[in-house]
């Protein structure tokens, strides 16, 4: 593909050389004359120096870094991400359905839909162009929507419902039962689940992540949402469209999280709380409480040297007492503060 | 069935029409003639008053609240998980295995057993009534008491003994090694693992939970444990009866937890501590210390704006100097506290 | 085997019964008189006081606490681990492929290699000794190096580079795309994911655990890593060798750990930081920032009483304004530390 031409798909401006072919994208110190790369992180300056990229997609403003072409952008990682897809978008699937597969009579499958080996498709409705690979289970009553690619080992349980366009990572398990009990005399009695999961468009759920069914009612996954590796949704969670969550949160039972939030790894948030549009929370933070206002935010307590933090830990548990000590003092006659008796110049 | 006769059942009060048809249970705004709902959180009285069930499991105080019919019960919440075990408890399997499933011809197979696409089945002991879903994968030496269900893709190790009716869902892995390592001059000696993992009766477990085969003796998950998601229990680990354990929850090897314990999500707890029981951990606690006394516990510091947290978290940092210099003011003989010089009426 | 015999194995000193034949290892309570038992806890000295093993490995020092004669070694710990190895090391496999397996025309296939039931194997190159375990999916242009095992239900995508002699449980998916997303006016654009996963020699990978492959390099384990249960990998990390990681872990995108580090389960780290060599992190750390020097960290708070939580809890939020004031008060003219006017004589 020419530069030039490449530049008008990912709508950035060409400096120079529009008629050199590029064949792909690579970081800066590994590509060749026929790779982009871009520079995003002005920590890599030493490496755009001596990269020999044929062009770097960079900032208007920091074009005069580049010692190669530059396509201009405004946000390079976001022309990063365009070139990717212009290069390395998966190939649409063919029909194929692998002899060891196994289809229930009943399954309703679209126009080129690809089943891999070993993948169980239950009585589902498997809309055209999806991508079903090795080893999935689809169970009875599945809704997969047109262009879904659901990679290798992938666990749908039944009724779940996905949009089109979806992407579910290995070892996903979307529609298990919620954790429901209720306590009779001391032992748990299960509570059957009724709910399922609806799953909106162009969602992506990550490896070994795990979604459960709603109790009565659905847990609902709208437009757009992110959901990296190891997370899990508990039942009748709902999520707004475009939210992005980072590897191993958790959301508890009945929580609403709102749109265009972005939750960082390892989150844990409480059930029954609502969090509003555009919060953004992160890593490491355990939400316990509604967060009603949009903002940034956070928890946690500073990773230091163990002997030091040892030593902090006693104190923390103090800090009522030592919150109380220094009330007393503040208020004590003799704080400047306090008394008027007590200026400096009254000794 | 008649109201009347699921009032029975569930051992509730009938306050009205006792004659009138049920077929299912609902949530408030969506449950319509036929159904059951309840109210046990009074967040949800705009909810009740809107109603269109059949009747409402209730407390007997709220009676005067509801809209329409009432069962009464001193725990609604209870009264809705038995009527959902009378409605949508899943049917008892019948005598079926699947074209696709691979047996050993030494597995002993009860009567009743359901045996899924795909499943794989070891020279396994498979009592009356199991039901292995699709995909599971049984190994060698393997017991499953009778009524176990296990959903689809779960992996059991050798010689994973499960009690009567088990749930074990999608993603679980029972009985892969321990985590066990000698160092060796730096570098680190696998150990191999050659106990194995005892599940009692009517234990759930989530899925994508993971559930470790003991060192040298057994990893032991006693009757009516229940196991949310994502779990990880380390080996030699012993959970007392009746325990619930939320998701993302972490233990350590050879911990002991107690009976009739409850852990919230996203608790870490190290290893060879002791948990009593009847202690009650809220989310996202760490725990690093046995606890010898039944109890509610917690950790973790709180959620604030990113701007504040930030300021806060440097002072954390120095909390023991903090600490010093609090105590140092509080004895300075100018302290009216530390000092009878220094009373208000000696000035 | 005859005592002396496993003493040399071991490199321990056997203190009697040289000739003395024994079968396998056990606890100190379990083991009889036939079994090899250890003693490198002092919290079991009942224990040791009752057991009826053979032998047991023990510190020279404590030689005489042992009822039963003794295998001295410094580490007892290693030589337990030693003598798990001479006993019940996994046999080798045997050339063995399974009918109901499915094997890619193109898959290259060495000696000795086991692939088990239901097992997908494509395009890949498996070397000498391999073992698959059932349900295994191995993807197009894989590696395995010699003597890896992948116990069941292992799911490895394209191109994952896996070394000699590992050892990968059940649940793990290695090579799943990377977290990698653009925002687009508010929406999020997937970036595919074109490095893969390179994994070294003698690596252990938990079940259930994930690492993706890398955005446009590599993701790297190098030699002798272990890695717990549900520990999550992200795109282009970099883990040193010899590195052991407790359950839970996650470690966000492009953060390299150096060699023979130890970080505790739960411990959770961004993106784009690094952590030297021999670097120490405690179970529930949490890692917000590079560590450049050796040592051993922590973080977190205490676990408390919930009711005395609940009250420290609202302190820990105001622990900026106590500095503050704490400050003021010890600037103030009438501490002595700070006036010399203020000094006990001066009164």
């Amino acid at each position: 593909m020419r530069l030039a031409q490449l530049a008008k798909l990912i709508q950035a401006q060409c400096t120079a050389a529009p008629d050199i072919n590029v064949v792909g994208v690579a970081s800066l110190l590994k590509a060749d004359s026929q790779h982009i790369s871009f520079f995003s992180n002005s920590a890599l300056q030493a490496q755009l120096n001596k990269t020999q990229a044929a062009a770097v997609i960079i900032k208007p403003e920091q074009q005069h870094l580049s010692p190669v072409p530059c396509l201009l952008m405004a946000d390079p990682y976001l022309g990063y991400g365009r070139c990717m897809n212009v290069f390395y978008s998966p190939p649409k699937p063919v029909a194929f359905i692998h002899p060891t597969a196994w289809l229930n009579p009943n399954a309703r499958i679209g126009k080129n839909v690809y089943i891999g080996a070993k993948a169980v498709v239950g009585a589902a409705n498997i809309h055209d162009g999806v991508y079903i690979g090795e080893a999935c289970v689809i169970s009875d009553g599945v809704v997969l929507g047109a262009g879904s690619r659901l990679l290798k080992n992938v666990t749908l349980m039944n009724d779940v419902c996905v949009g089109q366009d979806a992407i579910i990572h290995p070892g996903a398990v979307i529609g298990a039962d919620g954790f429901a009990l209720a306590n009779d005399h001391g032992q748990w009695l299960k509570i059957p689940q009724i709910g399922t999961v609806i799953i909106g468009n162009q969602v992506e759920i990550g490896a070994n992540t795990t979604i459960d069914r709603g109790a009565l009612d659905n847990t609902v996954i709208e437009d757009g949402v992110k959901l990296d590796n190891q997370i899990q949704i508990a039942h009748n969670v709902h999520i707004g469209q475009h939210t992005a969550i980072a590897a191993c949160v958790g959301i508890a039972g009945s929580t609403r999280v709102g749109a265009y939030c972005t939750i960082g790894g390892g989150v844990g948030m409480v059930g029954h709380i609502e969090v509003v549009d555009n919060v953004h929370i992160t890593g490491g933070s355990v939400v316990l409480q509604s967060i009603l206002e949009a903002g940034v935010y956070s928890s946690g307590s500073p990773l230091q040297k163990n002997r030091l933090w040892r030593k902090n830990y006693s104190h923390m548990k103090n800090i009522t007492q030592m919150a109380k000590d220094l009330k007393t003092l503040k208020e004590s006659p003799l704080n400047p503060a306090s008394s008027p008796l007590n200026q400096k110049d009254s000794l």
